[in-house]
């Protein structure tokens, strides 16, 4: 059974080593595949920051990020990030991942959820996110250096969070 | 005569002023007011960033700092904060920044600029932008607490770097 929880100081290894793999792998994150330990540690528990891990069978599966999008007059809108573990994809895990962080962010009290960078060619996630009630706000034209396909679109994503 | 040239931690202070008057307002950046001395100069100062300073008779007047909007692979897109002090708006200083910006960002290697965050009440900026040849890509529903207004839609705006 899949459980998601608070991630703790305890789990940044198994984050770091998931969300390298997604840096490397290079072509949906617009981050430096360079990136120290500490800074990745700062992008998952730096202030401000609620991160989550998916366990299963007592093992780090996915994990997921969620923060203020902007500060001050603009924190009211959420952002969140997501990783799955290579070996654990095509199970329904991203989909969990982003169900509950869309519970979280209504929990804590966030009106929407945005995400600025879903790069067009990653399909998959596209479509997640549409499924869950995501639109397409905009279209960046070639904002994104993808690894094998060059220069292609991303796409800002937004739902509200209902109130009721 | 008014000239923008590289900024220099000498400029430090003057930018730190403009920009907590920005803040305060609270009208147009998605920023706390609260930030501290040293956080401001981070997002002035720090990695990455580009700051320049206005001019005129050897007062700062103004300040952009360029940078990119992304890391990695979306790292040829360009991103660009202005601030003109409060006794100088009106003079054309705003459009002689941006400008600057635009020519420095086609200069290092950029292919487009975006803003991530135009508030839409801020109609003098989007007015702006659009005769420097920006378009909005998207609209951000309620995305800014404006002070006097509520919650305002916030404008997603990009314009492609001539490449000649």
């Amino acid at each position: 059974m899949l459980s998601i929880v608070p991630a703790t100081f305890e789990h940044s290894s198994n984050i770091r080593e998931m969300f390298r793999e997604v840096l490397v792998a290079g072509d949906t994150i617009p981050e430096d595949d360079t990136l120290t330990d500490t800074e990745i540690d700062a992008i998952w528990f730096g202030n401000g920051i609620s991160p989550f891990v998916a366990l299963y069978g007592g093992e780090v599966v996915g994990a997921h990020r969620l923060n203020p999008n902007y500060a001050g007059p603009g924190s009211h809108v959420a952002n969140a990030t997501y990783v799955t573990h290579t070996a654990y994809r095509g199970k329904g895990i991203g989909r969990r991942l982003v169900e509950h962080s869309l519970g979280e962010a209504k929990r804590q009290g966030y009106k929407a959820m945005q995400y600025n960078f879903v790069v067009s060619t990653n399909e998959a996630a596209v479509r997640l996110y549409k499924s869950l009630g995501f639109q397409i706000l905009a279209t960046l034209p070639q904002a994104f250096l993808h690894p094998t396909l060059g220069y292609v679109d991303v796409h800002v994503m937004h739902t509200f969070l209902s109130t009721d």
